[in-house]
């Protein structure tokens, strides 16, 4: 596996591989986090989330993390078991405490929150504080648009990228992710501020694999393919000054208006397990049946779809694809043909179970 | 001036040059706007926002301008005199149908009934149909925030940029803006989904200035530095599929969610004079002392940015900005020592007061 690209592994053509069943794989997760004190429920919930990444070709996400996460759970540094305060509440915001529990449970509870209030007042921007890691984004704004909303989400992160103009690692690679109800799919993007996300760096680093050039710098600001070397550096932000104040506005909006942790602030998932990490978040929906009739709405969407996907093509270009419209196409693909783990994540696994003490069934 | 780079221009560097004094250069603006029956209050608003954008070294969106927004209004293509029309109201979202009159005018009037509405309910979306070119979007998020609001705001566009994967124009370059208040001066991020907005290479043409590679493809696809050929062909978006996903979301917010046009559906503003654009916008305002309170909110930005502007610089980096100071920068150094001009936009708007019966004060 060792010497497998990161590209290989996203599509799942890895040497030693192991393919597994979605669902017998989120049931083991549910069954993992259900050790550690999750109530069933929400630990169905956290479980989802992570699969769903896998599903979706972002491994970086997904049940690769569950180490992680449980060791989080389990050194009691993340709450197992919470219930969201509510600090304010208005109309159309709220201020919502997630009383340092999973990221992914307070996540779909906010955002559920924002859908439930947009459909009364006609939006709903969900800040939440005291919170931590919340997973692959675009799955919350997903089940906004499966709910017919106008779905946005974005996180402060710890430290990964350099403001424009430095060479310190400062910002968060924080996702923004937004998503509207389509006639079949929802049309999602789900992006983080930088080239690559650092989650992609971590994997290959994992994995033993190099990364292309261009993803990473290391600590001297100089470029490397040893994602070693660009974890301890920072990744490069999109359009400069652009990528990087992107990020400058999810660290505002998920960090200093919630009252939580942003960039440097943040403590690291991977290596303390004392100070919880206050992460914060902020999901919004908007109920666009307010504005027009949703099938009126979905009808416009894939007239565009239809005028985009009949568009020239680039050069090398087989297929001109909507916003998350691959992560789709893998998703119906995995559920029907299984996800392909490469041996390292798969014996992490097999020896989570052993650990923790939930039947190996995937 | 035909030999000066754009860089130049942006700086008012360039030969044959022309100070102008900011508070003249609105009147005149406006006095201009009233020959073609705007409002005397409207025609300030218009004006107000074009000359701003030429105090923080925007001048594609400035006076520069001013040419074709005359014409638009003689035409009658754009109405001079109108009143938005609320179709759809709700606590925290409108739907506003701007009349066909001009972007700036109804770009003000929706932030401002969003900051309105956010101050009682939380939050408020304004989708707005049936408008036009809206200028600097910069310019209604920098009102948000100075009035103690989080704004965002986003437009549907004419096409200029290919989606990922395609080399064929269909996207527009719909800059999102967005701003928050700070102790001194907002934080104010205002991009285009492409590395340069297309704007910039029009004024680029005017001036008969070539652009740096990178800005723009030709009608084949292929890099070009010949602005004249760049218009005729495409923009680069950030990222490949993140800034076309971005524009993407654009055309969704502000053309498809309020029954607007987007992309290659929007009319030209240059050459058609009997179709009006139908162009549709989205302005978002949320009430950030009803999260924290607006000073801590201040204090707390307000540290954050002493933590970017201290941070080790990059090579060749003289100072590290924040999003919006170096606009700011530029807006308060030229309210005090003039904007410069080159001589063919100067000579412009000359003839602009002499065609249109307007006195030539600046």
């Amino acid at each position: 596996m060792a010497n497998d690209s990161y590209e290989k592994i996203i599509k799942g053509e890895g040497a030693d591989s192991h393919n597994v069943d979605w669902k017998k794989l989120r049931t083991f997760c549910q069954k993992l986090f259900m050790t550690q004190g999750m109530p069933e429920e929400e630990a169905f919930t956290a479980a989802d989330c992570l699969v769903d990444a896998d599903l979706c070709g972002v491994p970086s996400h997904g049940a690769s993390r569950m180490a992680i996460y449980l060791k989080r759970l389990e050194t009691k540094v993340v709450n197992a078991d919470f219930k969201p305060v509510l600090e304010k509440e208005y109309p159309a915001s709220v201020l919502m405490n997630a009383k340092n529990g999973m990221g992914m449970v307070a996540g779909v509870y906010a955002m559920e929150l924002a859908v439930k209030k947009a459909k009364e007042s006609g939006s709903c921007f969900v800040f939440v504080n005291n919170s931590n890691h919340l997973g692959m984004v675009g799955y919350y704004v997903r089940r906004a648009a499966e709910l017919g909303m106008l779905g946005f989400a974005t996180t402060s992160a710890p430290p990964a990228m350099a403001p424009w103009g430095s060479k310190a690692s400062f910002l968060g690679t924080s996702p923004v992710a937004m998503a509207v109800p389509g006639k079949n799919e929802p049309v999602l993007l789900d992006m983080a501020p930088s080239l690559v996300a650092m989650g992609k760096v971590i994997l290959a680093a994992k994995l033993g694999s190099s990364i292309p050039e261009g993803w990473a710098l290391d600590a001297n600001g100089k470029p490397t393919t040893d994602p070693n070397e660009g974890m301890k550096g920072t990744v490069v932000p999109i359009g400069g000054a652009k990528g990087s104040g992107l990020s400058m506005f999810s660290q505002i909006l998920g960090g200093i208006i919630p009252g939580a942790k942003y960039g440097p602030h943040v403590g690291s998932m991977w290596d303390d397990f004392v100070n919880p990490q206050e992460m914060g978040h902020l999901f919004v929906a908007v109920d666009i049946s307010k504005m027009l009739d949703l099938d009126t709405f979905k009808d416009a969407l894939e007239v565009m779809r239809g005028e985009v996907k009949g568009l020239p093509k680039a050069e090398g270009v087989s297929e001109i694809f909507m916003p998350g419209e691959i992560e789709q196409n893998r998703r119906k693909e995995r559920q029907k043909e299984g996800i392909v783990f490469s041996n390292v994540v798969y014996e992490e696994l097999r020896g989570l179970g052993e650990k923790y003490g939930a039947d190996f069934i995937i």
